[in-house]
Order: C-alpha cells, then sequence, then structure tokens
C-alpha cells in the first residue's frame, strides 16, 4: 500500500503572541516542523507544542531559521557559513534538549523562510547546514520541496547521504520549472483546486503548472499552512482524497514506506 | 592521592563584543561553564569555545542564565517554574548540540547570575530546573558554590539523586553563614589572600568569615573568575599551591576522585 | 458638561504577531497608549498605529515597559533606576520620533506590566522616571489607575508637578483599599456589570469593591482593554451609557476639561 | 580661515559588553556618531555617551544601523523601505529622546555598516531614509565618506535639500573609483601614513588610490575608527597635522565653515 506524510509548520507562537491553530491542525497530520526561537517559538512554546505531537503521536522536526524575529525569518540575512553551521546546531540542539525531556528524539529538519531561499541556491551554506545536520543526529531526514533535482541543498544532503522527503504544497501554484510561486498574501485555499492538485500528483505523480504545463514530482510529504484560514478544513479534505485512493497516512522515514514514494523511480 | 577540580565560566563574549581571556585561561583549568546565549555567549561563540576546551581536554557544561541580555543575567526576572523549566531545557540542550558537532558530551550544569541567586531560595524554581537537567543528560552534575547545606537547590538536586560538585571561591568573602559576599566592582585579586585561602581550605577544610570566623567547605571544585585583572597569573599561583601539596588537578566527576573530597565526610 | 476620555492600548503587535483589534477600536476611544518596542510593538507598528491614530483624531500616549519581550513586560524585572530612567527616555523619543514624522506631539505618558506595579511602591525608580518624562515632554501627561493616593509614582508626579489622570477600570475588580484585582485569563466582560459600574462611577464617584464596600475614583479616563474577546462591543455600549448622562468624550489634558473632572476636590 | 570636523564612532557598547575607547577619545574629536540600539549600543550606554559628549562640548549625531545585534549590523538584511523608515525614525527619535534629558539637539544621522552599504546603491531605501531624517530634524546634516558623488544615498539627500557632510578616512585604502577598501581586521595605522594622506588632502585636495592615482575629495570631516588600536595617538598626530596646517578643528555644520570646505567648487 503507498503511503503519504502530513507535515505543517507549528510552534510558531512567540511569548504573549499566538499564531496559528496548532490544538486543530494536530490531530489531522503526521509531522510537525518546529519552530526553535529564532524567527519564531520560543521555549515554553516548543515544550508545549512536543507535549501536544507526543499526545497526538506526531513526529517531530526542527524548523530552524535565521536570527531575525522581527522579520519572522522572511528577510535574507548575508550570514557567514560559520554563523549558519552555528545557528542550526543550535536550534536543532535546542529541540533535542526539549524532545529529550518527552522521551522523543528528532525526526528531521526544515529550513525555514528566508533560510530555505538562500539554500536553493548556495553550496557553502548548504554544506554548513549539513554538516550540522548530519552532526546533531544519527539519522536525519531533511524536508524539502519537490522538484528536488538542482537544488544545491538537495545535492549537498545527498552527498552527506541523508535522505531529502520531497514535498508537495497544494495551496500554492507550480512555476514551468517546478519552483513555488510564492503569495504575497495568503487567502483561503480553494478545496476544489487543491482536491485537484492532489489527484493529479496521485495518479499521475506531476502537478500542473500556471502555464498550462506539468511537473513532475517526488514527494512523500504533503505540505499543509497552518496559518490559512481553512487550514483545518483544507487538511480534512484532503486526507479524505488520499483515503479514496487508497493512500495511509504515515509519517515518513520508514523504508518501507519510501520504497512506494510516487514520482520516484524505484 | 586527592584531587581538585578548576572551573571559570568561558564564552561569555556575545557576537562582536568580546569578554573574558579564554584562550589564555583554557591552559590552566579542567572545567569550563559556557554561557547559551540567553545572558551571554551566542552560537558561534559556543562553537568556537567548545573546540577551545576539546583541543585542551577541559571538560564542558552548561552555564544556564535567564533572557537578559542587556543585563548579562544578573537582574532578578519574575519567571514561572513553567518558563524556567522550558528555559532551562532550550538551553542545556543548545549546548548539547554543538557539543555533539565536536563527539563530546555534557559534564555538568552551573546556573548563572540572578538565576543562582534565585535558586539559592525557591524550591518550586529549583524543583523545576532539576526536572530539565535530569531530562536532558544521563548522569549530569551540578555546580554550585559550597557550604551546600541549606540552599534551595541543593536539597532539590540531592532529591533527584543529582551529586552536586561544591565549589570554593578564592577572590570573594564569605559571612559568617558561608554565604558568598559579592562584589561590586571587580579589581584585582590578593595572590597572598588567595593563597593563604587555599592552603587553609586544603589543610583543614575551612574558609576564614569577614567576621573572623571560619566555616567548613565541602568543596571539589575551585571557581575562577576569568573577568579578572589577573585571573591567568592566579590561577597559575593557585595551581602551583595545589602541586605543592600533592593534590591532582582533575576534572570532577570520576566516583574516585569524589571519594576523597575535602571536607565531606566520607 | 462634564468629560471623560476613554483610553485603549494599542499597537501591541510584533513583527509578523497580531494583537488586539486595533483598526475597529480605534474609532470607539479618544486616546491610544502606543507599544514602544520593549515589551510589545516594533517601529513599523508604531508607525503603522499613529497613523491610525492620525486618521481618527486620536491622541496618542506613549506605553513604556520593562525589557522583556518574551514575557510581554509582565515579569518583574531587578532595573536599577539608572536603567529606567534610559529605558524611558529611550522608549518615549522612541515614539516621539515616530510622531514627528506625522506632525503629532506626545500627549501622555502610561506605564505598563510589571513596570507599572514596581512604580506603585518604588519611589526611588518612580524619581528615575519622572525625571525622563519631564526631560522630553514640555507638558507631559501621565495616566494611572485611580483610587491616586498612597501610589508612590503618583506622589513623584505630583512633587514635579506633572498632572496624574486618574483611570477607573469597568472590567477589574476593586479590592477594599482601591487596587485592581488582576485576572489570569481574560475572559469577556459582562455588559451589564460594567454599564453598573460605569453609572455609579459618574453618578456617585465610588466604585463598589470584591468586598461590599465602595472606594471613591478620581478618574478622568475610563481605560479598556483593547484584547478582550467582546472589546468592540464594550465600549460602544460604554459610550452609549456616556451619551444617556451627558457626558462627553475627549480626550483628557484640556484645563476646562480638568475642572469637572469626577470624584476630585476642585 | 579654513576649518576641518573630527567624527568618531561612539557608545558602541552593549549591556555589560565594553567597545572601543570613549573616555579618551572624546576630547580629541569634534563630532560623535552614537549607536542607537540596533547594532550596538543600549540606552544606558546612549545616556552615558551623551552626558560624554556634552561635558566635552562634542556634537551628537545619530548612527542607526540594521536591527541585527548579533552580526552588529555588518550583515545585508533585505528590509523593505517601510521597515527602514519605521527604524530610522525610531532610532533617531530614541537619541534625541536622551539628548532632550541633556538639553542638547540631534547634530547630524551617519548610517552605520550594512546600512551603509545598502544605501551606497539602493535609490528606494535611500529615499525611505530620507524621508525619516528630514520628519525628526529641523535642519539635519548627514555624514558621508567622500567622494560623494554617484552615490544613491547623497543624490536623495540632495533631492531632499539635506546638506551632506563629506569625510575622508586616514585608515582606510582608496580604490580608483573613490570606493574605500574595508579591511577584514584592524590592525594599528600607520602614523606616518595617516599624515602623509591628511597633508595631502589639505594641501592638494585629493588621496591617493591604491592603483597610484589619486581622486579628489569633498571632506569637511576626518573620520576616526575608535576601536583601532592605536586610535587615541593617531587622532593626537592627526590633530597635530591640522594645527601646523592652520586648520580649526571644528563641528561641521556652520554655513561659514561650510563655505571653505577643502575640495569643494564654492
Amino acid at each position: 500500500m503507498e503511503t503519504m506524510d502530513i507535515n505543517a509548520d507549528l510552534g510558531e507562537s512567540f511569548g504573549n503572541w499566538r499564531l496559528g491553530n496548532d490544538e486543530q491542525l494536530i490531530p489531522e497530520i503526521t509531522t510537525a516542523n518546529v519552530a526553535c526561537g529564532f524567527h519564531g517559538g520560543d521555549p515554553v512554546t516548543m515544550v508545549r507544542t512536543v507535549a501536544l505531537a507526543q499526545e497526538h503521536g506526531v513526529a517531530v522536526g526542527a524548523h530552524p531559521g535565521l536570527p531575525d524575529l522581527l522579520g519572522f525569518g522572511r528577510r535574507v540575512l548575508s550570514v557567514s557559513p560559520e554563523d549558519l553551521h552555528a545557528y542550526v546546531l543550535y536550534q536543532v540542539g535546542s529541540l533535542q534538549g526539549v524532545l529529550a525531556a518527552r522521551g522523543m528524539s528528532l525526526h528531521h529538519v526544515k529550513p525555514h523562510g528566508a533560510l530555505y531561499a538562500m539554500l536553493r541556491t548556495s553550496e557553502e551554506l548548504s554544506e554548513a547546514v549539513l554538516e550540522a545536520i548530519t552532526a546533531v543526529g544519527p539519522e536525519p531526514l531533511i524536508y524539502w520541496p519537490a522538484p528536488l533535482d538542482g537544488q544545491a541543498f538537495v545535492g549537498a544532503a545527498r552527498r552527506a547521504g541523508v535522505h531529502v522527503v520531497g514535498e508537495i504544497y497544494v495551496d500554492l501554484d507550480y512555476a514551468e520549472d517546478g519552483a513555488l510561486v510564492l503569495q504575497r498574501t495568503k487567502g483561503p485555499t480553494g478545496l476544489d483546486r487543491a482536491i485537484a492538485r492532489l489527484r493529479r500528483f496521485l495518479e499521475q505523480g506531476t502537478v500542473d503548472t500556471v502555464g498550462g504545463g506539468s511537473v513532475p514530482l517526488e514527494a512523500e510529504s504533503l505540505c499543509i499552512h497552518g496559518d490559512g484560514p481553512n487550514a483545518v478544513e483544507l487538511v480534512r479534505t484532503l486526507r479524505g482524497v488520499l483515503g479514496d485512493l487508497d493512500v495511509a497516512i504515515r509519517t515518513a522515514g520508514a523504508p518501507a514506506a519510501r520504497g512506494t514514494v510516487r514520482g520516484r523511480t524505484a
């Protein structure tokens, strides 16, 4: 039976400020990307988020970002490889401390915001991050938007022997080259369009592009934006689609599951 | 043969700002308390400090503080037990991430500044910190100024089965009840006075007090303030005293070493 | 004709995180207390909030807090008078910079959160804040919960010749000595109870206490908590009560208005 | 008589961390650029620095930077014009608050670090900063490294009618196009070379370039790096050179002084 993982960014609140609908979203997902205090999140939020994930049997990964709380990690900052290596060790380590208190271990790492954008093209920053990730975890996974080929970070991961879990985004558009078209403001995601996109992917292994073409995706995980206005309704609907097509909803990482990933040449 | 540990606070620089003389001090000590970014230190400084410690065979512990960079963690902040539990998990975890990158593991935890002062008397904050410390490490040590009895934090540590390494301070005065008399400004430490204090402790297990009395100390470690103007000269002199009295200089923690600690009833 | 001011805390968002309903609340109030970046708010939020206030003819005051973004300025921090003096100069000055860009000037200063609590009793911190406030503005006002007598900060203000605008809170309870009973969690405010409290104050100059007594209040301003679930409905209802009793709704500060304040011996 | 201004960056300490030799440097300069808390400095440091400047009759300007304390404002951050406009209003306003407490007013604004680098080429960021600067001060000056022509920020200043005070740097090299060649690490500045550079400028209005050519500079101010190892000796030597050539040392800004600036076509 085929499987699909569903991941979402969680724990993005900061101190007194709330962000997202973690409590409502978590029963619907299999994997959480938890902010580590640099762009969002704080120690108390991390402890609460990890407890919530444990309660719902959700795997927890680190969602490290740039040290820019004011800009939510969405602004490019010209960090050096030495800076970034240390920032990732620090953030992932902090989450591992929180996980250790619940007897849990780190599932994966997913770069956030402008850091993600910088890692798409920078070889030396990618190497610095990989060096940190492979140091802190015994067998780490990386989450990254598919298509994977041609991205500096994915190349560095593969050279380091780290498995990259490709993601599909049903609430964003795809350019002709497979790049995600980022939205300025986040409106509700059209359910019909999201259903169609997921079905197309599950049946054909591709997504349609804004220009009318299609690109193949090697995706093991469906990424949900938890701060969308209808995020919970959206993920419930998509779970229904997966069920209709006999796709089991399960966190990525088990070798068996990885053997039957859509869009990958086995 | 008896042994003595020598510890110092290291890695207290922040970004572009330098503090302390880590490079000169580290060859003289056995154990480093490394700041974790809340009151001082930052990820890059932590990585460099841990590398330096490894190069010199120095054991590394976490030196967590209150989230008050502006006040260097020296101002009391009315955190809740939930806050503090999370802050300690986060800070210790972050250092463990940095240590993991060098194949090292956490040696101990030593609370910094105002956090130390708060833990002297608060039972509930002490419990919260202990819960965090016992969660992150398999067999953690705690460093704390002797005399140990009557301190809320030491009581909580003992109830949790965590060994507390008592410290002697040769550059601070002791009140009649054994409390350290904190200095407002840090001048050079008189070498003769420091030598006399250390000799008295090694020979009789006590320190003299400002009022003319003396108190017994159960100390396994000698704490050096690395930011004093003559810190390096001081520690070299004290190493000489230890050598003269046939005391081996060795990091605390090995059961054999702990069996022969001065001032403790075996 | 008698007058009443209505004030609320505004601009408490931070970066990507939203707090409060500033857009909906601002048409209903006369005076805004704007956060200055230490406990909440940030430069962009301040610029937007001041523009909104200008658009609605609302007077703007500074709402300085302790440097504790993580705790939203609600945790006591043992700052020195020198620290606090500088923090207030800095925060009020920063808001004045933002006001200058709109051709506006500072209306008042209202201490936030734990800073407010500390100023209730500390003479030396109160003096330090007053020294800052009188330095930055030509004729500053201070907002403070009534009853005013017996508060260290009010005494310091009076000695400095600064007028203190007393406030009434209809959504909090009053203890026998007039102290506000702070709520742990913020539920919706009962409209009937709020109406009754405001009417009692307007007709008799007193508020009822939790113990069944009553205390006189010298209040020129009604403080609304903008983050309450029914804040907008509440303030609209209270405006109706003021209208029924022929009380003009107008920002505090004009000498004529101050001559007819409820509860003050003229 | 001709005049020359001498400016230096001051107040770059942060909390417990010291940077620079402000006390020794300030008797030798006429104008201070004071950090405002975003890349360095903090409210207490600002208050102390402004008091020191007043004591020595030194004019005070704002030295705003990017919100990156960890990187000392030396890393490019992709801020929007709206962000930057607000950051400058906030920082300059905060310094004006501190100045108001001493009865002083703002002398000038000088962008720091990576912000300076970004303003060399970005028209829209330059416009945003100018809009802020002209809003907060009645007749602001801007300090900027000469040669001034061809810099986006200088163009925006001129369009806004703001006078730009050109600076000469005697401890940095100049490229053929007049751009400063930034050093990686700061060693002591060679006195002979600095003297020769200053003499050449005073006598011919030019500086030599690394390629063997020379470029004309329109400089009213000599910028000293206060964190150089021999900064105090350097500035004293240069004051001697100015004295030998009958150049009065005086802060920039008075129209009479500006009429006789070296290198400008009157």
